[in-house]
């Protein structure tokens, strides 16, 4: 089989990315490992920047969020009893975020796909880049016992952290920048009204919290516990409680409950692997980086080097030029970096760090006592939020 | 001896609040354990904030720094070879800073006391505070051979880090908050015409340095050096080369070098104290906190704990009311940990660690980059450069 674009991971970043160079009229396909139901099956958040919102559109699948998802004109910080709002639109000139689940964004491309019978090939095994660093890669992959081969001109790893893509690259060529928190986020996925309207953020003495949605039915919500931590140890009321007490009593008082469809552990980190291209090879997502989630920032990152990267590939066919290409890393990486800044730099304000000692946990009450004095600095925290230009 | 305020220490603070007081007719005396000649000899920062200035106008001693202080609109950071003016004027609507030694505030503040006959014992040793959880405190002191004593309304501890007013309070009552930097500021003084009109802050691969001045005429420049380093080890020459890389190949050019007349190292570190009143005894200025020198904020911080202390007791005499008195501490503080906030972040963005490694010093490239490109990160620097309000 030939293509234009070998694409290897069928989740949103893959998906995007294909569904935006299908309607540029380039030749793709799609490689993914796991079946539809697995991809489907992944919970993850949903803020969306507009710029992210602004690409579903241009890819022609943003009806549906546009019917379902929930515009969110800010949030809240809440630091014990105390309060302080967010206003995004006001703070950034008119921006907001949309609240639409990652798994709704899977399934709307999916959906678009398949309409169009685009070729993705599921559980697809032992899928392998080659030749890359030349003019001719390819791909080589196991399907029903057999082994096929895609010849292309470009090799996309949207493949996620654990994926082939970024361990196909050759020893050296790739510097890794790595922090481990201390900490992940037991997270609970209820059919119980939201305690509010917008998200709620809270850094309490026993750790911080955060009570987001995935509509006006169902709630989502998280609390810091310690790495090592048994997901089985905490049972459905335990962690009700505990978000009682970490988002405060006026939010508690509001509080519906009910039993979780879902409980996981998710840890934090921060990673990103430089550069991001490889000759023919171009690494994208999770595949190059990974953001702690507090301020929802990896999908939408996810999203802005698919916003380079599709531009380059479009503009390498189009204009027959490779600016695009040759700047793909330095662009897409300028950009993360200052999402990871971000995301760290929220995680740090939020989250409680015992092992950090006492001058710090002042450093952080300074901090929150700061943005809530200044304009510039929730200006500041406002346009990371709704997300920078690209 | 009886006074209304014995305050302890003839520094800036202890003069500033002395000489405030003088002006709303109370009666004060101010104790200092050197000779004015030794006070002089203390070479300081000098960037004062409006704040600052104001309260020296109003304790009518700002004629001479109006004449020579130099007005500064902006400041430049640079990064290598990379230049960002930090425009303070545009960005804050119109504040400014001002250049002026410490040293010259601390000499206008003697000459007025010393114009007025004011009371200023110098060379007082073994300065004790007494009773100051009572309502009759005192202090007593040696001079001349004699011991005196002077019995007061308040005591105000105004002596520095290494004074006796913050080691007088009894065990327990005090918390301290603290972190030291792995390294100093080797600083040298020299008559040589300064390699810019504003400041330079630049951030080099090899550390830290600051191009200041005192004067058209008297250029003050910083290096970053481990903890540790001799100053001995470091030859005016071997300054004056490592200025020019640090400084950046253009500042090299332009930059005037001399024998220098003072050459120190400073160690770089972050504390405070709380509480600061502990009944009738209050802490003031580095008595109480001490900030690393990055965004000078040490004068500053201690001039606006002078215009919470003198306005509490203005109060207390005044109105019969003890409000202010009450809140000093938590008044001051709050203005307090921004300031040590601010002063730890500047350091941080500024100064190598390679100890803390390669994720931070990402970290700290996204920071600088981010604030490059965004009018809002840079809103926020340049107020707290000039001074949050008080």
């Amino acid at each position: 089989m030939r293509t234009q674009v070998a694409i290897i991971g069928a989740g949103p970043s893959g998906l995007l990315l294909s569904q935006l160079l299908y309607r540029a009229g380039i030749d793709c396909v799609v490689l993914e490992h796991r079946s539809p139901d697995y991809v489907l099956s992944r919970i993850r958040a949903g803020v969306l920047e507009q710029g992210l919102t602004g690409m579903l559109e241009e890819a022609g699948v943003a009806d549906r969020m546009h019917r379902e998802g929930l515009p969110h004109d800010g949030f809240t910080i809440a630091v014990g009893e105390t309060r302080l709002r967010i206003d995004l639109k006001d703070l950034t000139g008119g921006k907001t975020v949309m609240v639409y689940g990652q798994t709704e964004v899977t399934k709307d491309l999916m959906d678009a796909h398949a309409s169009r019978d685009a070729k993705i090939i599921y559980q697809a095994d032992d899928v392998i880049p080659h030749d890359f660093d030349g003019n001719s890669p390819k791909v080589t992959y196991l399907k029903d016992g057999q082994r096929h081969e895609i010849l292309c001109d470009f090799i996309c790893g949207c493949d996620g952290y654990h994926g082939i893509s970024r361990k196909s690259v050759p020893e050296g060529a790739l510097t890794e920048y790595e922090k481990v928190y201390p900490f992940g986020w037991l997270g609970i996925l209820s059919y119980a009204k939201p305690v509010d309207h917008e998200l709620i953020y809270a850094n309490h003495d026993t750790g911080f919290a955060l009570a987001s949605m995935r509509s006006h039915t169902l709630s989502r919500y998280y609390i810091q516990v310690p790495t090592g931590t048994d997901v089985n140890a905490w049972s459905d009321e335990m962690i009700w409680d505990e978000l009682k007490i970490r988002l405060g009593a006026e939010a508690a008082e509001r509080m519906e409950t009910g039993p979780s469809i879902e409980k996981s552990i998710a840890p934090l980190r921060s990673y990103v692997a430089e550069p991001l291209r490889f000759g023919r090879l171009m690494l994208a997502g999770d595949a190059g980086h990974i953001v702690p989630p507090t301020g929802a920032k990896g999908l939408n990152l996810a999203a802005s080097d698919i916003h380079y990267l599709s531009g380059a590939l479009i503009e390498h066919y189009a204009e027959k030029s490779d600016a695009g290409i040759d700047h793909y890393s330095q662009r897409a990486l300028a950009r993360i970096w200052k999402a990871e800044r971000f995301s760290w730099w929220m995680t740090t304000l939020l989250h409680q760090f015992p092992e950090l000692g006492a001058f710090n946990a002042r450093i952080q009450q300074a901090d929150m006592d700061y943005l809530a004095s200044s304009r510039a600095a929730q200006v500041s925290l406002a346009e990371n939020y709704v997300g920078l230009p690209y």
